[in-house]
């Protein structure tokens, strides 16, 4: 039970579990704060969240569990702001994609000694919508958080988050922020670089309206995460950079290994590669026969 | 009007024609061949065909329209098969994926003389499902067919297969040989290639399943052509070999240019490239949002 949520950014993911601990009856009070007014005014309407403060400082005051569910970029600052006034019974969390640079914020913030109170988590949950009014109380159910607790952080305080997340139904995971962040930059963060690379390239080239005028199901599939949202995607190549570049450039191993396939007119290594890779799919991800 | 039409490979596309011809009554009769007895079967009980011929060569005698659907590695032996059992009336078309290689397969099979009622065509049609069983009438109802007529394609060859895909409800284009492998190499050919290469890539790992494990509809988006045939993809990739390799090296350019922006901290040059490729996308897809 939370006597008092402060959900820092009520947009999908904050207002998603908001709602989801509501439903439950797990919360006494949701406090929001968010920079957009009409979002805000969205997330009271809809009653997401009970009480609205003008300031992140004075959103934390009293709240046992506060959540940070603003973008990477913001994530500093909103920390330096709200440490003098956090309750000495408070857990802080967040719902960042990238773990080490969120650890490293802390740090930075709490003068390179990190908080038992604090743990950092990454709830896996779709962002093709956004803001209050795209939140859900069945959002989680199913879906997996990850929590990646630090050191320092208390037993007590990683199990009050993993006890939170549960709640909304979600399958909750442990894993170190080196583990989480090298995973997410091989399952997500690469791919969605080599999408936007596909289609940066195309609009740099003349005949692009052409180009798209010969586009099937197949190219439609593989570019639907370039039209995500571009401030986020930066934001996230920034604060995993060192995991991303290793993905990157296993990446271009194997393209160079299919240049050299190509050189050697080796088209039984091509079958080889596309066998291999339509096995792993169809047992991994057996749900879709495509 | 055909008064006999020839379908070599009753599959999806070759089936589909056919089915689609017989409903507007456009053609008299249907022949088919095919290697798979069962599939003949089919496509006999399912009225796609009247008729099945035992061989290639007896397939095509007497047929004023000739259409190859076999598989890109069938065709240059399929067309010494059929060549001298053509009827003088005949026009001779297929429906592969990459043109260069099927006009050096004709001109291989006709000493260097590209005859003049060939006409190479390429009906842009999901291939998720396949057989005679899969055909529909109504495939090729605004879909792409591409014609890529040779010099010494005749005007009235050319017409006549216009004609027929117009009939089935496509929207027929007219493009050069080497325009239509180039465009496809990049709309089609690139983006699969670089989704086995990526699941191959994973399938190389220790921690393969744990990777799936936290991949999400992002990753099923991307890699949902990995689970293409391997073997009709090996083939495209031998056939359309030159174009490709070219797609390739622009690509893996632009991965290196990235490479380039990660090791200069250079997260401006991402967001630039990430919004090019959004507006890009949402520009010419835009009828969906993600």
């Amino acid at each position: 039970m939370i006597q008092r949520l402060a959900v820092l950014g009520v947009g999908l993911i904050g207002g998603s579990l908001a709602l989801a601990l509501k439903e439950k009856g797990l919360v006494g009070e949701v406090v929001g704060y968010g920079r957009s007014q009409a979002n805000i005014d969205e997330a009271l309407s809809l009653g997401i969240i009970d009480r609205a403060a003008p300031t992140a400082a004075q959103a934390v005051i009293g709240a046992d569990m506060v959540v940070l569910a603003v973008p990477l970029a913001s994530m500093h600052a909103l920390l330096a702001e709200i440490k003098p006034h956090l309750a000495v019974n408070a857990v802080l969390t967040d719902v960042g994609s990238a773990k080490g640079c969120w650890v490293s914020d802390v740090l930075a913030v709490w003068n390179d000694q990190f908080p038992p109170f604090v743990v950092p988590a990454h709830p896996i949950a779709g962002a093709e919508r956004s803001g209050a009014a795209a939140a859900l109380a069945d959002l989680y159910i199913q879906r997996k958080v990850v929590i990646t607790a630090h050191q320092k952080s208390s037993v007590e305080a990683i199990e009050r988050v993993t006890q939170m997340w549960q709640a909304t139904g979600a399958d909750v995971r442990h894993m170190s922020v080196e583990a989480h962040d090298a995973t997410f930059a091989w399952t997500s963060h690469l791919p969605h670089l080599l999408s936007f690379a596909l289609v940066d390239m195309f609009s740099q080239r003349d005949d692009v309206a052409h180009l798209f005028d010969y586009t099937a199901g197949g190219f439609r599939d593989f570019t639907r995460i370039a039209a995500s949202d571009p401030t986020m995607w930066r934001d996230i190549v920034q604060l995993n950079a060192p995991a991303i570049s290793e993905a990157l450039a296993a990446y271009q191993m194997q393209l160079t290994h299919y240049q050299t396939l190509l050189a050697h007119q080796d088209w039984q290594g091509f079958a080889e590669s596309f066998n291999k890779a339509k096995q792993t799919r169809d047992q991994f991800l057996p749900l879709e026969n495509h």
